[in-house]
């Protein structure tokens, strides 16, 4: 198994073809987290049930959600995502895994105006499987994506196209987790140097989940406008046992 | 101080306005290795002398070198560079750092053909001022640039635009470097993710470069064409007192 870290967008385009593999996208402040919160329903307790929405749409400007949301019934659909971490005006949610409480979301779809993580998302429309992690959900995205034996490609959204800590540390612990299934089952596996540094970094900063996470740029921002306890959300390893697919436009757990 | 570290060479677009900056260049494997040696002088001991090349032109494509060679005397020029690791037909120097000895190369300039390390300093052009670096010039260059207090930006050239484990490493040495002059002289400095990054990747590998290097996939096909000692050479922290500028197309000596 061949394992490869993209620390940004632009670098993407130097893999050539992925039509044979399985992508990760990682988009930890807060799209890919928010994500796994919103498929599985925010709670402070009890997160054994699945709860959450029945499908998102990534887009990537507001007028695109705000378009694309006069398709469906009134009802059906939620129109959420953020501009400068905040709820755009007429919005049903904002960016923060907190909003996604099951009472409002339950069974919904969710159009959902992201820069950064759709960006990434639609990069990786040839790839053979398309998913979505983030550290609440990082076990549940490796254990299938082992399951599923392509090479691996895991590619950080970044934030304006420039890598990012936060989602290199996270990709280093999926680079992490997904050598230690290749060792039980005493499987080959090669890491590229991007992979490497990803593996390394995230054993610098593993013990110091949430302090690297605020001292990120998306984190200090978010410090800024009182939402530091996202942060918190969002460093949670393992919280949750979602997988995604994000096919025909649509991320939904994975049946 | 502001320190930024660009992976590669196509997020370096994400960086913008780069006019009042200092740009450092690093192809460790072998380009700006082999510039520190071929502006010194190669020699296994004694090498307290500068005793090397007047000027480096570097070219993209061994067409563009042979074409440009024509606009000068005969003697005067060297034609140098690699393909698939190896000197190109009718070359006068590879590019590995022995190439470079001072009988040979002397006074002379050297038409230098390399796509990765080219690339990036073309990219740089418009910045305050552009250097290179590798490890065996690292303080050297550092010294230099911290003295002229323009925020800086190490830009890897990386292979094929694909981040490196050998360019980020040495840029996490420059990093450590740069913080390092900003400690004593009591400045504040601020590092970007991409520089925390390389920094503690250096910092896993800061006492085994070697092995690293040679694990790299620019390491293991110089290994394959018989060419471990320019593994070695390129290795050597701090061996040359090496200050470069590129400037109006030449990579000279700093005055």
């Amino acid at each position: 198994m061949y394992i490869d870290v993209v620390f940004s967008p632009y670098e993407f385009t130097s893999r050539g073809d992925i039509t044979n593999k399985s992508v990760i996208v990682i988009d930890v402040l807060r799209a890919t987290s928010t994500i796994a919160y919103a498929l599985w329903g925010y709670r402070e307790n009890d997160v054994d049930e699945i709860l959450g929405c029945s499908g998102i749409i990534p887009v990537e400007t507001i007028e695109e959600a705000r378009n694309l949301a006069k398709n469906f019934e009134k009802g059906e659909v939620l129109l959420a995502g953020e501009r400068f971490c905040l709820k755009p005006e007429g919005f049903d949610l904002g960016n923060s895994p907190k909003d996604y409480e099951p009472e409002k979301i339950k069974g919904k779809t969710i159009i959902f105006s992201t820069t950064n993580g759709t960006r990434a998302l639609k990069l990786a429309k040839e790839a053979k499987y398309i998913t979505t992690a983030a550290f609440v959900n990082a076990t549940a995205c490796t254990d299938n994506v082992y399951e599923m034996q392509n090479d691996v490609l895991i590619l950080c959204a970044g934030r304006s196209n420039k890598t990012t800590r936060e989602d290199t540390c996270c990709a280093g612990l999926l680079v992490e987790l997904l050598i230690k299934r290749c060792q039980e089952n005493k499987q080959n596996y090669e890491l590229s140097d991007a992979a490497d540094i990803a593996l390394r970094f995230f054993n610098h900063y593993k013990s110091d989940i949430e302090p690297m996470l605020e001292s990120s740029e998306a984190g200090r921002n978010l410090i800024e406008v009182n939402l530091r306890e996202d942060i918190k959300d969002c460093s949670l390893i393992d919280l949750l046992s979602v997988v995604t697919e994000y096919k025909d436009g649509y991320i939904k757990l994975k049946s």
